[in-house]
């Protein structure tokens, strides 16, 4: 029975982790590529980020004794969707030693999966982008946000990024003195605090500065947002503020009132120890009194653990559960 | 003395007019071509549409009897800090047989004077962008919004695009079903008011719809929230009176509380009777119950009044802004 091996990816925008586990829980392999996100980067170069990463996880393990393994990812339905997409992360799998089958899940239920065992919940990730999902018997159901930072988003890194240039903006077209916030975002932006004479040239250095970038760059901006909220700075606070209550509407758009299933908190601004996630936290509870909160945690264990609770060998997956994530209660 | 004329030009995005008036006010020749904004389509495009204008308000007269001119255009100030362009620009005029010289102003002064001969004043746009500028002394001074659809143009035809749509996804994230706004949104954007037995396949389709065009685009939809808005669809209500307090709030942003001086409003959506214009009037006698409401009128005319007004043969300058603009009280 310990010769049995479950593999777990979890296939990010920035980065692709493997973890190879036992079946009792024990860690004896993990590997780490590239952002291999099939949306963004095609499905070629992810799947070579795949390969990476496992044969990394699998260095020295024979890959026979693997019996099932899971990717999350980002996009997953689009993966399964296409063909060619799916042939290339066969072909990854194929060369990196494995023979058993693999289950595609969104990385969302990853998420979830990182922070409860239960088998319905609910997932909110707060990090460029928000989306929160239901999951019911460990699958995603229905889904609120996730629309992308040119109709949605709300409360994400972009949108905390850019209501705080708005902000200046509206300083600098009143012409009242920036705050500590405005004040980093301007130097962030334009290199200095000074405010040109014409205060207009300012305006227009700043609309060009973030211009000159993609627009989901602005989520670079969400760090100067949670320092200076830590610091007690009024409009980084009301920012953050305004976050926590979008992103508990969208929250509220697919999860019913009465719901006392977990709630995770997933994604870099709610599993980091920020204002927003003290806030978002306050809101959910406000919300769902009943509702137990955790934070997500590794999410290639997680996919392993998914790959994991279904083999016979797994009597107990809330125990195995609890063993590879022993901080969440 | 009526040998003397003056040439008007607005120069917008989607045409050029020129005007061609005597002293004391008579419209001697018109000309039209396409957009040339020098921002959007480089200022040798912009200056070639100039000249074509300008041959055929010119065709009858002879270019000699012109003494003084004016271009109004977005981005003005870009224009004459780029000495390619305002080369582009005077070669166009001279090619059309100008000899005089003459001034290039924003085209939010030149829709100002539109409205308004008074020197004082606030002009407010709202088209596709939104901006709001403080006049004085029939010069632009302080400017408030027009940081494009990223950042602001809080209110524009932008804006109730992107909100529309934005409500649209919230009631399928949710379940609920659309109202006549969300319908008729959905079915311009994907052809159809049919949604898909899993909604989230509705919700995806609509992003790309969208997502497929440049963000501007989002303006196209703005008709749609007038009309809904003009037969009381309750959403679209909604949205309006929010693109109101929103553009009031950007007026409030350098137009002193206790100010009397006109307020002009320009723009599609606030020159053409739009339940946003009613909205908007009603925003801004609330704030400013003294002031006097203007609504913008020909741009080409006003371009051509601004070059008039400084000659030794025009003695009065409201007069004459009074004969060119009848309506406007």
């Amino acid at each position: 029975m310990s010769d049995t091996l479950v593999v777990g990816l979890d296939v990010g925008g920035t980065s692709t982790r493997a973890t190879v586990l036992t079946v009792t829980g024990q860690r004896l392999g993990t590997g780490r590529a590239g952002g291999g996100n099939p949306t963004s980067h095609g499905a070629e170069r992810a799947a070579a980020e795949l390969l990476t990463a496992l044969r990394e996880a699998l260095a020295d393990l024979d890959p026979a004794r693997v019996v099932a393994g899971t990717i999350g990812l980002a996009g997953a339905g689009r993966l399964l969707a296409d063909p060619a997409g799916r042939a290339a992360f066969d072909r990854a799998w194929h060369d990196a030693g494995l023979r058993c089958p693999y289950a595609v899940h969104g990385d969302a239920l990853v998420a979830y999966a990182s922070g409860s065992a239960a088998p319905d919940g609910t997932i909110l990730i707060a990090g460029t982008g928000a989306i929160t999902a239901q999951v019911h018997d460990l699958r995603l159901d229905r889904i609120a946000d996730g629309h992308g930072w040119l109709l949605g988003d709300t409360g994400s890194g972009f949108w905390l990024g850019r209501e705080a240039v708005r902000r200046l903006l509206a300083d600098l077209d009143i012409g009242r003195t920036p705050g500590a916030l405005a004040t980093a975002v301007l130097t962030e932006l334009v290199g200095s605090a000074e405010i040109a004479a014409r205060p207009r040239a300012t305006v227009d250095a700043t609309i060009q500065a973030v211009t000159r970038r993609a627009p989901v760059e602005l989520a670079r901006l969400a760090p100067l947002v949670v320092t200076a909220a830590s610091q007690g700075e009024p409009v980084a606070l009301a920012l953050i503020a305004e976050a926590a209550t979008h992103l508990a509407e969208s929250v509220s758009r697919i999860r019913p009132a009465e719901a006392v299933t977990p709630v995770v908190l997933g994604g870099g601004l709610l599993t980091a120890d920020t204002p927003l996630a003290t806030a978002v936290r306050t809101e959910i509870a406000r919300h769902w009194p009943n509702a137990p909160l955790h934070t997500a945690g590794d999410g290639a264990a997680a996919a392993a653990w998914l790959a994991a609770r279904d083999l016979p060998e797994v009597t107990d997956p809330a125990a195995l559960h609890a063993r590879l994530f022993p901080t969440t209660p």
